[in-house]
């Protein structure tokens, strides 16, 4: 995430430029610009590939006169006519490009240094660093596409599994927006029914008005509009799992074997595994995918009170990583069996299983409940009992029978933003249902409909401020 | 590096694939396509943007009948015909193509996943994982670029500082290419004068030849090239250092300050720095930038004797980094003053400066020498002497007397291949040049000067056998 000191905002159309590709050592480096003069900007530091005696000044600026959607090989150059690198630059013209203004995609070469070069002339040349999530915004605030496919870009982008990357790329192609929309209609059919009774009665009181003055029109379409926000909001459950994933913690006494184990459930070698207690310093973490769930697995620190002050550090942090966590996974050394140390920590442990570990030279006493659990029997060195563990990850974290539920074909939600705003307008509609059931009159109830009917144009963006759109941009990544 | 296990080679032109950036947490990820038939292959999964009735079988081949150099806008789409990713894909036709090969850069979302599900749709279709280099191989085989050009795009890639990138850049622009190709043919008029000399003497045997025939005709050129070539080999030194940095590893006694100096050096806190002893259990390295030059600082566990078996692994591999540093950094306890451990250690160095650390609590004696070195006063607490840190640095590196005597705008070489290819060049010319002034008779002569111009020829490419390309490219990295 850039922090931009100078006061560049997200309402200005001024040229940006942000690298869209991690930097890294890789062949290439994509860096994208946008905005109003930005294809001129650009021409400035741009010479083409061709040139003659070796003379960069003659040709340079082909970009300018370029049609959009074309590609040209060329070479950025500094203010003093030095070469920076060689790249090929994309032209997009407006509206046909992703953010609706004129941009480019610049590719130049990857590495430490190319990129940044290249970077720093563009700043030159008067460009300044995109703010985190601004071509996107830009693309919102020129009808490129709604908010739920705005954040659906990001979903994409921070996809951890298959399954996320399925369900945003469904949003992209607008199913939320569709879902959202259908919804909208029917909230806006009954309000309309219901705007036509007040009308009416306002100007004639007939019986008929009189009768129907507490009663919601059309509330079987109300119920249906209520039945679909409820079956949205309940995706969110399970959706936040795929892409937030689970945090869990592995935790025991030392020696008993939570480094194996969390290498056991890498598969790789990734902590220094020894014997002697008090080797994780500090915590060690990974992202495993266990069933399509991402599993943010954190290896602690011995568990042990101690007198050297490096790891009293590690252990508090192990103490505040338990508190976070959404399973821990706490070992038994079987070789020792179950302690008092370990009965203590477990009475004060959240959602845990209990592992009973080294198996292969120390089986499970057949009649050990530990707070009422059987612990899973396990090694951690031979991988025996592994598999029982996934599932009882799965199944402990309820995610089991969510999966059971899960409609593949339906509209899910993706953001935390969006579930709020849907369960406003479930609370106004049921609100609206409830007092018509009790014979409120309609002109109390209309207006409910209305902040329902509201709350689903802020998902979309039809209603919103500039204040809520900068804050959901801003947490974008820099390049989106 | 990938690996590919089938028997895929350099040789031939079937589709190939590869990220060419670094997959993270970007906004964007880019693949690279080329090959013969690649473009019809990438059009059977893809689908335009723009579909009617969300039917994306309608309109799947834009791509195929696109113009080169042009960007379209659509979806990558599975052989189920479910959406995979909205890309960009910018179209190369044959020989207009960084390969000179029908070529796409396909421009998907970022992310761990999007792109690894792009690129399983496009293996699927039929294109197989590029071998490292394979791209810049192939562009070499099709002449859109000599060997020093190709490998300069790896320096590129490679280059940890602006030096080393400006100085790729004037290889890829072609510098060293003009030098090489200017003293080869300096050395093919000697070749060419000599023969004449020798096809004359066997015609007829006349008191010129005769005269002539110990002597190398165009003595002169051979000098000037001879000198050229020297010119280049030395070029070598300062650039290797450029491009691979020093290795300079810190080195001292338990609680010398090992850490906190590292961390001054990097002006930011990445080792934990406490007052215990073993804390940095294995060795941390970072690179920074001094005077120009990269400097891999590694930062070592301490350097004592211990029971503990992990710190035990830790002080084994210090003495390895040790052994392959270019430079120690070696610490003195100034609060303890140097004791009889520190002259052990130090008595076993390479190169080495030593440091007077702690200087703000503990002024460094006057008259202290160590191993006949005045020790620098440094505070890694409070900076104190770190400038003049960095300047022992470069001036014990042997660079500072390199970077006076060089001249910027000089071709240079940029591989250790090319330097040995140049330095081979030398020794036959001056071999030749040697036989010559003893009237050694020229037909022993001229064959020396063939050498040379072959291996001129040879660090171009003109000269090349397939596994030697094979041996190179394979350094590369993957995409490139």
């Amino acid at each position: 995430m850039a922090n931009n000191s100078n006061n560049a905002s997200y309402g200005d159309d001024s040229p940006i430029a942000a690298f869209a590709t991690t930097p890294g050592n890789s062949a290439l480096t994509l860096i994208r610009c946008s905005g109003k003069g930005s294809i001129e900007l650009a021409s400035s530091v741009f010479a083409a590939a061709r040139t003659k005696n070796n003379s960069l000044q003659e040709n340079k600026s082909p970009l300018a006169t370029a049609p959009g959607n074309t590609v040209i090989h060329g070479w950025i150059v500094s203010n003093k006519n030095e070469k920076i690198d060689d790249v090929l630059v994309s032209i997009f013209r407006s509206p046909k490009s992703y953010t609706g203004q004129d941009s480019l995609d610049i590719c130049c070469h990857g590495g430490a240094v190319a990129g940044r070069s290249v970077m720093e002339a563009l700043k030159q040349a008067g460009f300044r660093d995109a703010l985190p999530g601004e071509f996107t915004f830009r693309a919102f605030m020129n009808g490129k596409l709604d908010l739920t496919k705005a954040e659906s870009v990001m979903e994409l982008v921070s996809a951890k599994t298959e399954t996320s990357r399925r369900h945003a790329v469904s949003r992209l192609s607008g199913s939320l927006h569709n879902e959202i929309d259908g919804i909208k209609k029917l909230l806006v059919d009954v309000l309309a029914a219901a705007e036509i009774f007040l009308d009416y009665s306002e100007d004639e009181i007939s019986a008929d008005a009189e009768e129907a003055e507490g009663k919601l029109p059309k509330k079987d379409t109300a119920l249906e509009a209520l039945a679909r926000l409820k079956k949205l909001s309940a995706s969110w459950q399970l959706e936040r799992v795929y892409q937030e994933g689970l945090t869990v913690v592995i935790a025991g006494c030392p020696n008993s074997g939570k480094s194996s184990l969390f290498n056991a459930l890498l598969k790789e070698d990734r902590s220094i595994v020894t014997e002697i207690p008090g080797t994780t310093r500090d915590w060690i973490e990974a992202w495993v995918t266990i069933e399509g769930i991402p599993i943010r697995l954190i290896d602690t620190a011995g568990l042990r009170e101690t007198g050297d002050s490096v790891e009293k550090i590690g252990v508090e942090r192990s103490r505040k990583l338990l508190e976070e966590s959404d399973i821990v996974l706490y070992l038994i050394d079987g070789s020792r069996g179950l302690t008092a140390e370990d009965k203590v920590f477990i009475a004060n442990l959240g959602k845990h299983i209990i592992i009973w570990n080294k198996c292969d030279i120390a089986p499970l006493p057949e009649s050990l409940r530990v707070s009422g659990q059987i612990p899973i029997s396990v090694s951690a060195k031979t991988g025996e009992g592994l598999v029982e563990l996934y599932a009882a990850i799965i199944s402990e974290a309820g995610i089991k029978d969510l999966q059971l539920h899960d409609d593949p074909s339906s509209a899910r939600l993706g953001t935390i933003r969006q579930k709020n705003l849907v369960d406003t307008a479930c609370s106004s509609l049921e609100e609206a249902i409830t007092l018509s059931d009790n014979d409120e009159p309609l002109d109390i109830i209309a207006p409910l409909l209305k902040d329902a009917v509201n709350s689903l144009g802020e998902i979309t963006g039809e209603v919103s401020t500039a204040d809520l759109l900068e804050k959901m941009f801003s947490n974008f990544c820099v390049g989106k």
